[in-house]
């Protein structure tokens, strides 16, 4: 299998659950990368779990609200500073919230404030470090698209197919259905915008996990979840460009 | 061809463009409804020409800023009292905002914005008439799903459709792409829910129409797409909810 040969990543949501493992699977693998920025909310939070156990150097922990407009301008300047010109490999946009919420009980608060995170955030992330990521694919002498040269990848859902939708609406979780389809349209507009740059943008679907987000009910570890997604960032190129896949690669129709 | 028979409609983005046109072409019909709500945010303002032209019994023009819960609950109020006891059998939300922005100059307000009207409203508009439209579909001896019983049509775009967006991507609108999509997801979730209680679920693509928000460019007059789309609305059944339709009654991929 191939492996991932990004030398700089940055991940949002690195506090705990999926994008925890993330950081500590990326260190742990066979050629791990020079930087992986390791950003979320509130890296000194009493949730955060990130800045505890990996230390202070590679990984280095950035504040960076994905809601917060200032906080990724902030986050991206304090970026730039330690690659000291070089680019930004990977960009994973792992960060997100769910609420419980049927369409009876949803109001209007609770659907801005999960697009606010799961859809405009990712948004503002890839705008805010555009700049470092055709850095890095201008430096690559790589051919095609993939995510050693660079990448944005969004972390998204299966409940976010609105064709799947019938397969899961046991799960009444509307602000959430709805911001992921957001999502996999962002996903795709990026791809076509930003693929003449040489940037890959695909949106992945952990699975169901267990994490505080998942509960314990879910199908998969997170350990498990995480190794099927990083043995398929290596596989990526420019024909997935756009799509969205699950954690052992399978395209998901929208 | 089957003539739509719905008693009482209410119709949001009355004020111009193909919501003005959907109430002329209603009214003027074989069987014009008992009462068409016509509702925009301000039935009075220099652009708003509904009242204008139509007088003030019916239709019978209510404010209702479909971004604004409080609004729609004070409409759903007045709707409910001329009624009198009878139920709602058609919610059209056809409200919606536009704008030329693309990845690169979109920012999370214009994002947020255009969310809360073109999702958000049609989310809260549903929500809030739902009991008028559970009170039609009950009072009614239809077997089935139909417009003519009880409906929520949302009035969506190809333009979120995310499989198809490759083939318009020249046009730069992404708050709208990534809003629309949200509203398919929606569309979809209110089939699946309000199903149960005989409410008919569908989104429509009303084509590129001569609007002030399609331009004198667009390929549709607005008379052309609101006679296609009243053609659609008597055929739709249980076999078409939670669907993307066009004008022409053609399933759009999501």
């Amino acid at each position: 299998m191939a492996a991932l040969r990004a030398r700089t990543v940055l991940l949002t949501g690195s506090n705990r659950g999926i994008g925890l493992e993330l950081v500590k699977q990326l260190l742990g693998g066979p050629r791990p990368p020079a930087w992986i920025f390791a950003t979320c909310r509130d890296p000194e939070g009493p949730r955060a779990q990130v800045s505890a156990c990996l230390g202070s150097q590679s990984p280095f922990s950035v504040t960076a609200d994905v809601a917060n407009p200032s906080a990724i301008a902030d986050a991206a300047k304090i970026v730039e500073g330690k690659l000291n010109g070089a680019g930004l490999n990977l960009l994973i946009n792992n960060a997100g919230i769910y609420a419980q919420v049927s369409l009876e009980t949803v109001d209007s608060d609770e659907m801005i404030r999960t697009y606010k995170t799961n859809a405009v955030g990712p948004l503002l992330m890839a705008q805010t470090f555009l700049p470092l990521l055709k850095k890095a694919a201008q430096n690559s002498t790589e051919k095609g698209l993939s995510c050693s040269k660079a990448a944005i990848i969004n972390i998204s859902t299966v409940m976010g197919s609105i064709e799947k939708t019938p397969e899961s609406f046991c799960k009444p979780v509307i602000s959430y259905r709805c911001s992921k389809a957001a999502l996999n349209m962002l996903t795709k507009c990026q791809a076509l915008t930003y693929g003449e740059a040489g940037i890959l943008c695909v949106a992945l679907h952990p699975g169901w996990v267990k994490t505080d987000m998942g509960t314990q009910e879910a199908d998969l570890t997170v350990d498990t979840s995480v190794r099927g997604l990083l043995s398929v960032l290596p596989v990526l190129s420019e024909k997935h460009s756009g799509n969205l896949l699950n954690w052992e690669g399978k395209v998901i129709p929208w």
